[in-house]
């Protein structure tokens, strides 16, 4: 570990901004809401101690450079913004271990580092105020559906585009944010994994092969409400019936698939009355996998018992895709890169794909190389106020950053 | 068939009753509405053709009595209440058949029959509009829970006893009601199918063995909420996998029991988003049987089932009652003599038990010997305004409901 660097500083600046942004229920820095302007106030602070170029760019995300002998940038990036009643750690450890990075190669190069370095706050990661995540990010990779953003409404039925106005950004120039990709060479970002994975194998840390590919449907089953009394089992066309059996098959679908996963997160019934067969049933299923193939394989796999179970029922089904993204398969190279930090750091390494997805996912689809570090969660839980990471874990991951930042220096000057 | 009877006129009647009281929805006779009020004023002005005593009860139901040479009381009953959007069958072609036989008796007896009959149009049957069905039939029982029933409010948030005071009808004194059983030496009951048992067989009607027993629950799973995209398909805690193996199961279940049905009407997730594993699942679960024993087998192998599927998906169960009532068969002799008459009408007949509730089970219950028949419905559908049953097989039915009273006289006579 560098002597200049403070993995210490990292968790009590954590601890700092659990107090001043979270309450009983976790935290609660939700994007484009005061919480959110005051916890990136806390972060400008910081960033004003180092000799830094700060700007927010056209989509809201806030960009802090430290130029360097070459244009060639490192960026690493997380996000301040966190759920309603979230966790400590989800998008914050990011920026702040960024920042310690930040510090320490601003003193072990005296200000001019060989290539140039930024810090990224992504603008409203979890999409928990508009229902879509991933904006400023996608904003700038350019893959924003703005037909679909312009309508965003939150609870209170405020629209995306006034509330951007707000906090100064003009919604019909979040694509000008692209610019800020222009001399990028790579991208870094940590964060918590999110999931039990680490935690099983007891390892503290692990190196990111991308991110999964979603495919996201709407499945509902079409059958005949009938007397709950009065119906005869044989005569019945139970729209349940058919979804239910959904359930045991996506686990047979996902085992299959060798490393692919299947959630069915909704169902809901009409009529919905204890004296009626259901008539209707509509279940959401949510399918992901690294490998594109497999997640096509997957998602054929379900098309086809949701048809043999209408068959089997008498009903009908109808699909509907709400959702899907392509799998992101992180730089071979950087990935490599952050196995030997890790192994320096901690001895052993693990590789595993993400789950959720990452602000990552759109700088990769933008071109620029990209890895991403794990650190264990405990209980594999996040977006709840129980989130927790071991403070000594916490601090190994900065350091493991730490190299993998340096390593990923040098391999932009040797490319 | 009586010479004296006239089985097209109960049609006719019925389309005479569909025109005043239906819309392009359905029959919208819901009681304690004005709907409900000029229904029974139709019908009020049909009963003033007849020497009949007519009166509400301190209930609100309508009994109309023509005095015979015995007090011994032969009660036929039916409701001319429906649900809203409702069909033009169901509870008024049973009002509708009695009055036609108490037009033939009336005539072939000359006003003095040898036993008492009694028509009594029972209020709120549907419970569409209070959400508790068999009001007036409970409430002359001695059944209906006053607690319960003093609470119940309409969508609107009115109160039934507001309701019921506007006509005349003081909730306080409903059970009052029950004398009108005073002299009841039997009760018939004609209705629909509303399923399609007759159908199946090509029969017009068939004789009523008793109302199913019901156990009503609902069964909630307890599970754990996790990212749909970090958490490896064995580590989950699902609360959906469970409830939905139910599905399958409560078919496998009513198999077994020989005669009984099992229906889950309706179910709920937590949190209910794409993203996230089911923490909650609750569904309900409807159970019926004519036999007590089988009933009682049957929710016990529910309950084993949900305890094997909650063990083998790491999660927790728990089951809620939500309502329950004990089986109703109906009279040994008086089933006999409803067999006789179809037999006699219609050459063949055939048992079923009534999976849906009527007046009839509440009778019973107050130990009057009863008896239903039914008649076919097609496509099995009820509540619901294609409800529709051939016209033939409606004079059928009154024919054969005819003789079934006239057989139930001489059998009060011959006690």
């Amino acid at each position: 570990m560098s002597p200049l660097l403070n993995p210490k500083r990292t968790v009590t600046e954590l601890k700092e901004l659990r107090a001043l942004t979270g309450d009983d229920n976790g935290a609660q820095r939700v994007a484009f809401t005061p919480m959110w302007s005051k916890t990136r106030a806390w972060l400008q602070k910081k960033l004003d101690d180092l000799p830094l170029e700060t700007h927010c760019d056209a989509a809201g995300n806030l960009w802090s450079t430290l130029r360097g002998e070459s244009d060639q940038a490192l960026l690493i990036g997380g996000h301040m913004d966190s759920v309603p009643n979230g966790g400590w750690l989800d998008g914050c450890l990011n920026v702040l271990a960024g920042l310690e990075i930040l510090r320490r190669i601003n003193t072990q190069y005296h200000g001019k580092p060989p290539v140039t370095i930024r810090l990224v706050d992504w603008a409203d990661e979890e999409g928990a105020r508009f229902g879509k995540s991933l904006f400023g990010s996608s904003a700038c990779s350019g893959n924003l559906d703005m037909n679909e953003a312009r309508n965003l409404r939150d609870k209170d039925g405020i629209l995306l585009p006034d509330a951007l106005k707000n906090i100064g950004v003009d919604f019909e120039r979040v694509k000008d944010s692209g610019k800020e990709l222009q001399n990028a060479a790579a991208y870094l970002e940590l964060h918590i994994e999110q999931g039990p994975v680490l935690l099983d194998l007891d390892l503290p840390l692990g190196a990111v092969l991308g991110t999964f590919g979603v495919e996201r449907h709407a499945i509902t089953f079409h059958g005949q409400a009938a007397h709950s009394g009065s119906t005869p089992m044989n005569r019945r066309k139970d729209a349940f019936l058919a979804a239910a059996k959904m359930s045991p098959e996506i686990y047979r679908i996902a085992e299959r698939s060798h490393g692919g996963v299947c959630t069915i997160g909704s169902c809901t019934t009409k009529p919905g009355i204890v004296t009626s067969v259901i008539e209707e049933c509509r279940i959401t299923l949510d399918q992901r996998h690294l490998d594109a193939a497999a997640l096509a394989q997957m998602l054929q796999e379900a098309r086809d018992a949701s048809e043999q179970f209408a068959i089997e029922g008498n009903v009908q089904v109808s699909w509907e895709r709400l959702w899907q993204i392509a799998p992101r398969p992180f730089n071979d190279e950087l990935i490599a890169l952050c196995d030997e930090a890790i192994r320096e750091t901690c001895g052993r390494v693990h590789r595993l794909p993400s789950g959720p997805l990452h602000d990552a996912a759109e700088v990769a689809r933008a071109g620029v190389p990209t890895v991403m570090m794990f650190v264990q969660s405990l209980r594999g839980i996040s977006h709840n106020k129980i989130e927790d990471t071991k403070e000594e874990h916490l601090e190994l991951c900065v350091t493991a950053f730490d190299r993998l930042a340096e390593k990923t220096m040098a391999w932009i000057k040797s490319s």
